[in-house]
Formats: C-alpha cells, structure tokens, sequence
C-alpha cells in the first residue's frame, strides 16, 4: 500500500515547520505554495527600511526540502478545499490528500474600508516590502524637487496606522532613515524635517505587550523623533491625507500596519470562523468533523488559557506545525490526538539601532541589551547559513556607518501610484 | 559671477565619471537620472541568472556624490534636449544649461521587429534582470508539474540570441544553473534535461574578439552543454517559438542580447545620428556646431584609428566621461578642446564557474587564469567597499556549494506574460 498523502497549503513557518518535522515518517508530503520561496517575515520591515535585500530574507522553498526524500514542492495557487472530496482544488488542478495542514496566514484587514488600501498599502508580502520601499525613497526624492514649502511638506509626512510590532518597527526605522541614512544626500531638503506619525486606536502602542513595556517603547520612539497618538482610531483616508480625531493630516505615505484578515481559503472548510476570518480550530487544531484537517499559524483562532486567544507570531506557528505533523503520525498509528499547549517563550520588537524591547520568561528587557536579545534570536532562526551570514554583515556595516545598502527605488518607470 | 552649470544626462560609466571627475573644478554639476541608481551594468547577468542580488550591483547615485560639494542629482525623466535655448526638457520641468554631457547609453535592438520584444526579454536594467530571472525559474517550475512530455521538452529549452558578451554570459549561466544548481532540487523532473541553444547571425561567437578565443570560448560552452549555432540570424519570433535556419525551435524561454538601439534622445539634438540611432560624434566628443555639448559612452558614434567604430564597452565610457569633464574645464579657461583617444586596455567574458576568455595588451587568456583576472576587474571597479565585499562572499558561496542564493520568483501574482 502506498504511503497516505499530506498536503501543507503554505510555506510560511508553520507550514514548513510541519514538513519537516514529517521527514522519515511514512507518508508522502507536498508543499503547496504561490511562491516559490519562504520569507522570514520579522524582517519584511527591514527590507521596506533598505537595511537588507529581498535575497537576505527569502529562500527557495526547494533548497530548504531538498533533502527531504518523502517530501516535494508545487508552485501553485489553491483556490479551495473541498473536505467531503478530500481534495484541494487548485488555479489549475485538483491535488487529493489523506491529511491535509492548512498554513496560509492571513493579511492586514482595513475594517471594511478596502477602498483605503490604495493609498496606505500593507506589508505582507516581498513585493509589498519593495513597494514601500520605493514610497519612501520617492518621497525624499520629490521633495527635493518641490519649489512649494507647503507640498514639501506633505511630501515628507509620513503615517504609520497601526502600533503593533510592525508599525513600531517600521515608524522608528523611518525616523532613523531620515534623521541619520539620509541626512548627508540632499541639498534642497534636510531629510530631518521629515514627520512621522504613528497612530493607534487603542489607549497604548505594544498593546499585547506589558503596560510597562509599551511606556518604555513609546518613550524610545518619541526620542527618535517620532510622534505617537494613541486613542484615536483613522477616520479616512484619502490621496495625501488621513483625518484622525477629527484633524487632517497631510501626508504623502501612509502605511498600513494594523488589523489582521485571514486568508479566504478558510471559507471553503464550511466550518465556523471568527471575525478575522480564521478557523475556529478544536484543541487538537483539527476542524469540527474532519480530524485529517489541520489548521495552524495565523489563520487558526486557537483559544488558550480560559479562552484567550493565541496572537498569530511566528513562535506559535511553528509550534503548531510541529505539533500537527506529530499528530498526523499518532492517527497513523491509530493513536488518539493530542490537544496543542502553547509554550510561551517571550516576544520582542526592534524600535531602532541598537533598541528594542522584549519580555521573556516574565523579565523585561529594553534598550541595547533587548536589542542584542532580538539580534541573536532573529539571526539564529533565519533559515540558512548564507543568509545569517549576509544579514549579520548588512546589520554591522548599517550601524557602524549609517548606510543603507539596499536604497534602491526599482519597479516599472510608469508614474507611481500616487504624488 | 555665479559659477557655469553643467547638466549630466545618465548616471551610467560614463556619466558619472564625468561628474565625480569635475570634482573641485569650478562648475556646478547636475547629474540627472530616470533612476535613483548607478548599475554596474557588466554583472547584470548575474542578478538575471540568481548569482548576486539587485543591492549589491546597484548604488544610490546620492551616495556616490554625497561628498562633492559641487555636485547635486536629480531624480527626472530627461525627454528632449533645446541645443538653440541651451536647455534640457524634463518629464516636469525644464533645466538650463552652459555645458552638457549626454550619456544616456543604449537598449537591444530588435531590428525593426519591435514585435518580437515581448517574447524575446532583453536585459538592459535591474527590472528586465528581476524579470528574466524570475521566467528561467519559473520555466523549471512549470515543467514539474506538466505531464506532457511534449511541452516539458519546450519549457524546458532555452534560446539565447546574440553571441557578444552578454549572451555567451547568459547562455552559459543557464547552463549551469540547469547542470549544476537545480539539480536536486526537483522530483519530476531532470533539469539536466534542459536545452540551451546560442545563436548568432554572425560567423562566429565573441564577434569583437580574436577568432583564437573564438573558437576557445565556443569549446567551453559547447563542455557546460549550450548548443552554440552561427551563421543563421533569427527568422522569425512567437510565442514558444523561435524560426532559425528555416528550422523552428520549441522554446518556452527566448532571451535577447543582440543589436544596439541608442536612446531617443539623441534625436533631439538635431545632428546627423547613425543607423543604430548614435550621435556621430566630432574628435573632441562634442557635436557639431555646439562645443558645449559632448556625448559619450554607449550613446556616441566614435570612429577611431583609420575610421573603426569604437564598441560600446564600460571601459570607453569612463575614459570618454573623464575626457569630456576635462575639456569643460579647458574651455572655461579659454583652451582649445583636446581630441579624445582611446586607450585599449583589453577585453574579457565570463563563460561560467571558473571559466572566462580574456584578451589583454595582446595577450589571450583562458580558463580559469582569465577568470581571475575578470573577478579581480570587476571587484575592484564596483563602486563601494560594502558590495565589493558582499559580491565576493556570494562569488565565493555560489562556487563552493553549488547554491544560487538570490534563487527568488518575485513579481505580483498575475498571470505571467507567457505560458
């Protein structure tokens, strides 16, 4: 008889964590994925800043299986589950399985407001990094162009929504771009004379984060030069504008980092979702009715600890996915599965240049040594030598001369989204 | 007296190399680009081919000028030139001049089958790398999911046509990525099936070169397993389909790296261009009836030594922008113009690993001597301590392990433009 088949939808974390924690078990495992590599997404911010390139945080799906006999990759695009057929349909193709992982994460969700997201794009995705890349880069180079003092600057206004670890990281490496990358570049503009706003609707930044620590993280941002308001959501945002407390702010980028929207996969399980979109998984992470469907990562809604629910992180992700592959091998054996306990190991956010703030194991840390903390455990999780290697040099040589190796605006020569 | 202005178009060799050399001199200097970076245009080929990342062959052109003070860059898209008015005219705005340097280089030519274009990409800027690169990976990926034995064979054929550097460059990178890098990495597939064919309409490969390294250069290729055919030009192109020697090839992937079509905005000066569209050029780079507009690099029509026609190679752009520089400055202190005279210093391709032919002071290497000599050239000349040292690790990495880490499919999901 022919091993069973599994299907993981999605190489993010959790994903290729159950492939591999499936290598040697008797079953034959394919890696579904639109891309044809695996991103470590902690650092897409980085690659928005223009501290590293694409190359340093993304790495070929292929070259990371490849030692994996029972184990192989399709680049394609699934569409659907159809459970009672146990099939995935595909943009092109139908793939049956005898278990299956679901691990396509979710997206930044704009409240129903999806006609803002023109004008305040998300960071999800390579291409999305890139994109805000160029924004931001386009933006000094217009500026300095602008004879207008007033259309200057707008050009040099730039809003963050959201204050979770994305937007606290992408606010202060913009603060640190202006004030310290830039500073020497232009001659019409002082790069310094650029805003940066970061807004969040709820009363602090950090809010899965200790009240403590959120103090100490707005406190090191509003050094660095950026203004933070808190308590008040966005009303709207338009081309060059976002109103928030009933002021309007005239910006030339406004960048997307709040809400969360789980990937419209989930919708064709037929199963309960929550209002993000993700799938009410049981305690063992299967779906109601179907024990050979496992849902992990971002897109599960997993409640722990008197029903909180568990914050999508790469550390949950990974913890899951080894823990539905395990599970895949008891029901193999005919073993009853197991519930998911998470073990929380801390988290942290970079604010800067030698500043974080992280809670580990009940003990805060801030500033030089909660950065040192984030450095070693990113770099020490980045799959492949190389990489490490490559993001290590680009960090020193960022922070021992305040340059950015990957300034670079790159995309079609049409006239950009907006102005 | 406010001192003269002068406007440099391209940040390209030979463009900025004119600037950097007005350095101190008493001009102001403007140099004005569509992109915010300097390419090194001789590894180009490597980003198309996975080798080395878009950030480490590009420099912001602000950084390279950062510390000269007479020098200022704007980011702007020059569309015609007013030699009677002495002014430049941009997309959005006009800039006067008292000297200019054109130095906007040249794409491919399709010789007058524009047609042909979006089957058969050429590589010309960072973008048309990312694009290559992303359908020679993609072509291996569809051939792993397509049953038909038929279409395998197509997707899996690579058609390079145009024998000078850059397509011996390419064609052997293909092959190597297919015979050496893929290798493991796929399940239904042999990537050492895939096919290479070069084809060059002239005699023989490396036209500009001796028929000596020739003949060594074709012997190299034809070992790492491209199928090298000259004496036929192209017939015809469509998709998946290129017609040469009355034969038609099935080939899912069709590169172009032959002819050479000047910028268009030579056209505006109003001086006799030849037949590739470059300016005809006086033998002080000038053109005719305006001594305060010198043309260089790839965009001018030089006849040196008994009236050949000086190729468009890095090397010529560079002494071209620093003679251009210094005649600005003779003129301004009421000095005749110097003729230009090119200094041959010798010429070299890459074949692949190890593997490059070179023809320096009438000396001819090849193999592996060659390829040294080429990796010390080029390392040396590429702008910057950071990505000198970043593109040797990954020379290094590439050679020692057989990897491509720059191996990313990136670009928006839409369906890509061919099958």
């Amino acid at each position: 008889m022919e091993d069973p088949r599994v299907i993981v939808i999605g190489a993010g974390f959790g994903g290729l964590t159950a492939a591999r924690a499936l290598d040697g078990a008797p079953v034959r495992v394919t890696v579904v994925d639109r891309r044809n590599h695996h991103l470590f997404q902690p650092l897409l911010y980085q690659v928005a800043t223009a501290v590293v390139s694409p190359g340093d945080i993304a790495y070929p799906i292929r070259a990371i299986l490849r030692h994996q006999r029972n184990a192989e990759v399709l680049l394609a695009d699934a569409v659907s589950i159809e459970p009672d057929s146990r099939e995935v349909v595909l943009a092109d193709g139908r793939l049956p399985y005898d278990y299956l992982i679901v691990a396509t994460g979710a997206r930044h969700s704009y409240f129903g407001r999806d006609d803002w997201e023109p004008f305040a794009p998300g960071l999800k995705s390579l291409e999305d990094a890139l994109e805000i890349r160029r924004e931001i880069l386009l933006a000094f180079e217009r500026a300095e162009r602008e004879p207008d003092p007033e259309k200057r600057k707008r050009l040099l206004t730039f809003v963050v929504v959201g204050a979770g670890p994305t937007g606290v990281e992408l606010s202060g490496a913009i603060a640190e771009i202006s004030r310290e990358v830039l500073v020497r570049d232009f001659r019409a503009i002082d790069p310094r004379e650029a805003r940066i706003v970061l807004v969040e609707a709820g009363p602090r930044i950090l809010p899965a984060y200790t009240p403590e620590t959120s103090t100490k993280a707005q406190a090191v941002l509003t050094r660095k030069g950026v203004e933070v308001r808190t308590g008040h959501a966005v009303e709207d945002i338009r081309e060059n504008e976002v109103r928030v407390a009933g002021e309007s702010l005239a910006a030339g980028t406004v960048l997307w980092a709040a809400g969360v929207a789980a990937s419209p996969l989930a919708r064709s399980l037929g199963v309960p979702l929550d209002r993000a979109g993700r799938v009410l998984v049981e305690p063992d992470l299967t779906i109601p009715g179907h024990p050979e469907i496992s849902v992990i990562g971002d897109l599960a809604a997993f409640l722990h600890q008197g029903g909180t629910l568990l914050p999508g992180t790469s550390p949950a992700a990974i913890q899951q996915g080894r823990h539905a592959a395990k599970n895949i091998v008891l029901a193999r054996s005919g073993q009853p599965l197991r519930a998911f306990h998470f073990r929380d190991k801390g988290s942290m956010a970079v604010i800067g240049r030698a500043q974080a703030v992280a809670e580990i194991a009940g003990v805060r840390l801030s500033g030089l040594a909660a950065w040192l903390v984030w450095c070693f455990v990113h770099i020490f999780f980045l799959i492949g030598f190389r990489n490490r290697f490559v993001v290590m040099f680009e960090w020193a040589w960022a922070y021992l001369t305040d340059q950015r190796g990957a300034r670079l605006i790159t995309g079609r020569l049409e006239e950009p989204r907006r102005k």
